[in-house]
């Protein structure tokens, strides 16, 4: 009989708890026992940068996006559309858009997904009507939201059927060169791209840790106070995370810093309002 | 032996397309044959506005924020967060602000999406900064993205979980009233509510269906032409699924151009651009 091995002690963590390990590097209190294979599908989330050439299954596109149309609407105002790019040289080209993100190239699908009131306007042009409710920031947000939360259910069925996924909002640094690139008419602009394919096995991504719910969750009224520890602990763990991935050092509040601290670091989208308004969505 | 049905000689539709049907009325070309559990959940959402009183299980809003957080975020800045409002006075208060929506009352919770620049703003004046780009339009954006992905995550967990939903747009109607009920702070403001409980059995919803994929889904370009005819048979679709419901008669037509005809539809929220810039958003 052999010596019983030292690992056989340690207790064995459920895949609920090896899930909240990854995402948050501590244990969430209180979690319960709520486990299936949609929430491990949804904690299971990275972002995926490196795909294989292998063309998507037939069917994929339809079913992503019957599961995007699942997704609640305002209103059940349906304001948005998406374009289903395939076309290498048309990818190459939003690629060129976006800052050259060789993912975008590399997978077989790009999504762009479309905040459109453009439908919506066509509708009430048919009846002489100008649709005037669509000039305000209200409008503007509502068909945003509505695009996000489509896409949203979209990557979780990518997921769920074992593609990867990553957003490109990147498109917003030449909202109308994009545009033009794909076709779209007054009151439509693209809010992102979700490039999707089969994940490369040989160049894995990993799941990148989040703040402690401490920071994130609040109970009946939101407390800013409370939040420094959470971010501290956060600025440890994403650390850990970029120093084991061999990227530069850089705690998570330096990247919010980075990424917001000045009208050079927007990358040229602090013209958005105005590139907005010419492409039909005045933001009143 | 009893006479054979006349049912019997039906094809049954396999779990797939009878979720299509249900979500188009009308059948989907080329959808393949993808189908598991979450997008078996994806495509069965509806809207749930009656609810038990029946209190949620113990770590629910824990595994739901879990999802939520778990979903992408642009540059990982986390620009949202969540007020969970369990307390009966104040969830008829905020009823009453979203119009006296009956259902947040019922449910035993409403979650509050919060677009949140507020965390990053701290961060960055403990540094003496005064992270300026956070005033763009681009920041507002990513903000609301980030808020809306999230929370539709945290839409199919709960879905996953056998509990309803509801989305509250109605939020927006006093968006200054809500962040002072909520003790939000600059630069924070509530995107939308999330109604979330066990369904009542007694009075259930059905699913609202929607637009074929023609007039949605782009192959390469966008095209606004060849969506009169997607359109059409929505209208009918629509109208058939009002009856059902004994609705008043109303097309999806009627309904789009209803809701955005005028100032005066937006409810009050054409002054929204107005209300953001005293919460500390200014979409420069």
């Amino acid at each position: 009989m052999s010596a019983p091995s030292v690992l056989a002690d340690l207790p064995v963590p459920s895949p609920a708890e090896a899930a909240i390990h990854q995402r948050y590097r501590e244990p969430v209190d209180a979690l319960g026992g709520h486990w299936n294979d949609t929430i491990a599908t949804l904690l299971d989330h990275r972002s995926v940068r490196a795909f294989l050439p292998t063309p998507l299954p037939q069917g994929t596109i339809e079913v992503l996006v019957a599961a995007a149309q699942s997704a609640p609407s305002s209103s059940n105002i349906q304001a948005w559309s998406v374009v289903a790019v395939e076309d290498s040289s048309r990818k190459a080209r939003l690629s060129a858009l976006a800052g050259h993100q060789r993912q975008i190239e590399e997978a077989p699908l790009l999504l762009v997904w479309v905040a459109d009131l453009a439908r919506h306007t066509a509708i009430a042009s048919a009846r002489g009507l100008a649709l005037e409710g669509a000039d305000y920031t209200e409008a503007f947000l509502l068909a945003t939201v509505d695009a996000a939360l489509a896409a949203q259910n979209a990557v979780v069925a990518a997921e769920s059927l074992g593609l990867g996924t990553v957003y490109i909002g990147a498109l917003r640094n030449h909202p109308e060169a994009v545009a033009a690139e794909l076709g779209l008419p007054d009151r439509a602009y693209a809010v992102f791209g979700l490039v999707i394919g089969h994940p490369d096995p040989e160049r894995p991504s990993s799941i990148k840790p989040r703040l402690p719910q401490q920071a994130v969750l609040h109970r009946e009224r939101y407390g800013l106070d409370g939040q420094a520890a959470a971010i501290s602990r956060h600025d440890r763990h994403s650390a850990a995370f970029r120093s084991e991935q061999s990227l530069s050092p850089q705690s998570w509040s330096d990247l919010v810093v980075d990424r917001l601290r000045s009208v050079e670091a927007l990358k040229g989208r602090h013209v958005l309002r105005h590139t907005l308004a010419r492409l039909g969505f005045q933001l009143r």
